[in-house]
């Protein structure tokens, strides 16, 4: 059974952060990476190598233009197939202002892995869709 | 401490399926979304719900042209932040034959969350990275 989430529930789900992917648009096409991410006042914060191909392409299509990615955060149950999912789309954005970036650190942001010059990331929601998936007796065998 | 991954080590990771999660650029912009999927002969498959947003999106994508997608597999401790996670590029198909379907629902390809009509798609790899995280005494502090 496949119900959908309003906004307040999926917000729920994520608010504890944890590993989160990240797609996007990158010089080899759509791409998708595991990140360690924080909500913070709303928004999905993670840190990323600057030198790492992530960093690159995400620095380059920052400076470019408004930059959609997607977010997705679930948790499921690979033996059952029983969980929810959590897709986030959004525009990126730096977080540059040493206050900012305080803030941010606040928040319990690391990165995965720790690297040496970091980016700090923050993707502003626009659209925030989820789905729970229950498996009953008339599926799934 | 980060190592990068040969395509060897990859495909042995990747090689019992589970949950994957697909990108895609899609009439939102770029997706992200948990699929249960298995390798098959090299290949990435999974069944999706053809009246889904993702069948629709993956539907329009492959009959348009070359249709390029990434695929994420990862096991990732969130408490301790080490693990891995594989990187598949490549293109999307349709898995339309009864006999290359038939091969396909042998390798036990379940759909997540079972559907009515279903889409059976394929991804052929032309890009495979990959990269392991252990955290050491002198990161993750």
């Amino acid at each position: 059974m496949l119900e959908q989430l309003d906004e307040a529930e999926c917000l729920r789900l994520i608010a504890k952060g944890g590993i989160g992917r990240i797609a996007y648009s990158g010089r080899f096409g759509p791409t998708v990476l595991p990140v360690n991410y924080r909500m913070h006042e709303g928004t999905i914060v993670f840190r990323t190598a600057e030198d790492s191909a992530m960093g690159e392409d995400l620095r380059t299509g920052i400076a470019a233009a408004e930059y959609t990615v997607a977010f997705e955060v679930d948790e499921i149950d690979a033996a059952t197939r029983e969980g929810w999912s959590v897709l986030v789309r959004g525009s990126a954005h730096h977080v540059d202002a040493d206050p900012e970036r305080a803030s941010v650190l606040q928040a319990g942001v690391e990165a995965w892995p720790g690297g040496e010059k970091e980016l700090f990331v923050r993707i502003i929601p626009s659209r925030i869709t989820g789905r729970r998936v229950r498996q009953d007796e008339n599926v799934g065998s």
